[in-house]
């Protein structure tokens, strides 16, 4: 007996409407002995960059074959592919449009197929929710274990953008953003310990941090080392460098949010 | 060994409250073998107009023999009758006060029963949470393999209101209203292909179609189709005629919402 | 074969966000037969007392030896203790920061361990989400049959909070307090009937309670008894004393919210 399959979703559609439910609706039907769980459906709508994010954040925590459902599809409808992807241990099906960047620059093996098999497809297709019509029936093909080579052929034109890293402005200086404001929030920016080493590898005397109203010179290890009302630097669990504060909100502190700038001294 | 079945979810419910977990604990209690999936527990409070809405966009998605549990109940505790619904290849568990009227209306075949046999009840009974104590423990039976006619008797005098439909005002004239908004500003109005065919089968030279601020005369086929900031008329994928603009929110471009008049007018 | 075992969650991580998602994928790694329901992880951000109220109202419902996993834990990466609780037919994987006070209040058989057993941890083991590092993979190896023993001894220094009760300010007074406020506008206040019987078993002519704005002297069984407008109290679902309407917001009504204070005079 093979064993049961996992489907993750990563969405736009929210979590107040039938969109999601209608494609666990669908794949049930083709498969009921799949399991399904959901890693976010609330990517803010039509955000490529936000969706990216949630993906990337959390896909390596699931068994090695889940297949992850991401569908963020301002193009649906339009002539962008949809396409399955296998990296590294999971497969990936979703729209050709840079959504899984961040998977393709963390995976070291990654392979990219056109779906073009259109039997595998709900009928007639519809031309504003192939989540429906066409990703959520791929996936659950895939759960019943057809290869992902029985959906189309490989591609390498595949879409990606660059994954915001910080760029160096002078010597000491460099400038990031806030990629994402969370729901506890604590400002995501797009440090990480492989972007910009110095803040993290006690190599610097020190660092200065703005970010809003805000200047940050503290690194802690864990929320409960900041003080009433400090705001401090940390490394969140996904990897980024967060703004946080102790029980509260480092966005309300700082004034700042998604898209805000930051800028980094490092005192050599 | 029978096949798992499937219980969906479509309440009022919230999803920041415990009611629809505590709903799925009872229904697990007493057949673990079920699958449960939410349509969507978002319905606005007490709306029963939106809540038909939610339950005839996603009920047909799901497999033959599919349980959908459906609970608005602004009634709750009065004398409004639980219901367990045959139609077409589903079975529907709801209070009996209008909430499955779409459902009724698209089925030819529906059988419904006023649920009597309190044994099959949670005791007590609360008279503030008969989704707990009521609704989910039928729901839990049926997907055991009860049969419906062991919950009580026929009825004919079921509640349904009117659909709402497309009314002339002129000889080519229309008066519709916006049913829904969704979570991406797509106004989903009252017009259907069947209620107003000669917008869709290119049978008129043009139409004009008004809405809060907004005039509308492009039928498209695809969001992708719509120049940035242009609103335009689309079939929508639930099968009514939805205002919406290309990765925007039509509803913040036509100032309209919920309710709003929609008015049409085509050349003959 | 052993049944299948439960996992249910009560969290703060939010609808929005990827946090649960990606607990309940270690869990699947770890246990992929489990079973895993949501009660809420709408839980206000840091809030104990709201969780703990949330968790209260629910976990009886769900079947015996279900584990409930409660993740509300402002003090991560501090001190506190992670705990396994076996209480009454359930079983708690939680922070020891008082998220539990109600159900050990009610439980008349608790045993608290201290889980210390750390090569049931993922490792490394971050210090900001103990959720996925530390709760997630105790409820999982919980729902595979390991013993509550063998995450560690058992404590009797637990923390627990005082859960609110109405206090006597004079002969026939008390005062009490919303403890939240639902999705639908009730105000669940912190009045039961074993605190403050008179109000519930008929042995006084009337009483009189006021919060916010509103003075409310009516008792009814069912929202549907209330007029159009009208503000009355009604014993909840969940056991709590509520404030209501028929069909409409109490809390805008009365202008109250959680933490209002609500005054009860009791007519001897």
């Amino acid at each position: 007996m093979p064993t049961q399959r996992l489907i993750t979703f990563t969405t736009d559609f929210g979590v107040t409407e039938h969109y999601v439910g209608v494609m666990k609706g669908v794949i049930y039907g083709i498969n009921p002995g799949v399991a399904m769980l959901d890693i976010s459906n609330a990517v803010q709508p039509f955000d490529l960059l936000d969706g990216a994010l949630a993906i990337s954040q959390a896909y390596s925590y699931f068994p090695k074959d889940t297949i992850h459902l991401v569908v963020v599809d301002p193009g649906v409808g339009s002539a962008r592919r949809p396409i399955v992807v296998t990296a590294g241990q999971y497969q990936f099906v979703a729209p050709d449009n840079g959504i899984l960047s961040f998977v393709y620059e963390r995976e070291e093996s990654v392979s990219v197929r056109h779906i073009t098999s259109e039997h595998y497809f709900r009928s007639p297709v519809s031309s504003t929710f192939h989540g429906r019509d066409v990703f959520a029936p791929v996936a659950a093909y895939l759960s019943k274990g057809v290869e992902a080579s029985k959906f189309g052929d490989t591609i390498s034109d595949y879409v990606r953008f660059a994954v915001p890293k910080p760029k160096s402005t002078a010597a000491n200086s460099w400038k990031a953003v806030v990629l994402k404001t969370d729901r506890f929030g604590n400002l995501i920016t797009s440090i990480t310990p492989a972007g910009l080493p110095q803040i993290f590898d006690g190599s610097c005397q020190s660092f200065k941090l703005s970010v809003g109203k805000a200047e940050i010179t503290k690194l802690c290890s864990s929320y409960a080392e900041g003080g009433p009302g400090e705001l401090f630097a940390i490394l969140g669990s996904t990897g980024f460098l967060e703004i946080s504060t102790n029980k509260g909100a480092a966005s309300r502190l700082a004034a700042a949010d998604k898209g805000s700038e930051v800028t980094v001294t490092i005192a050599g």
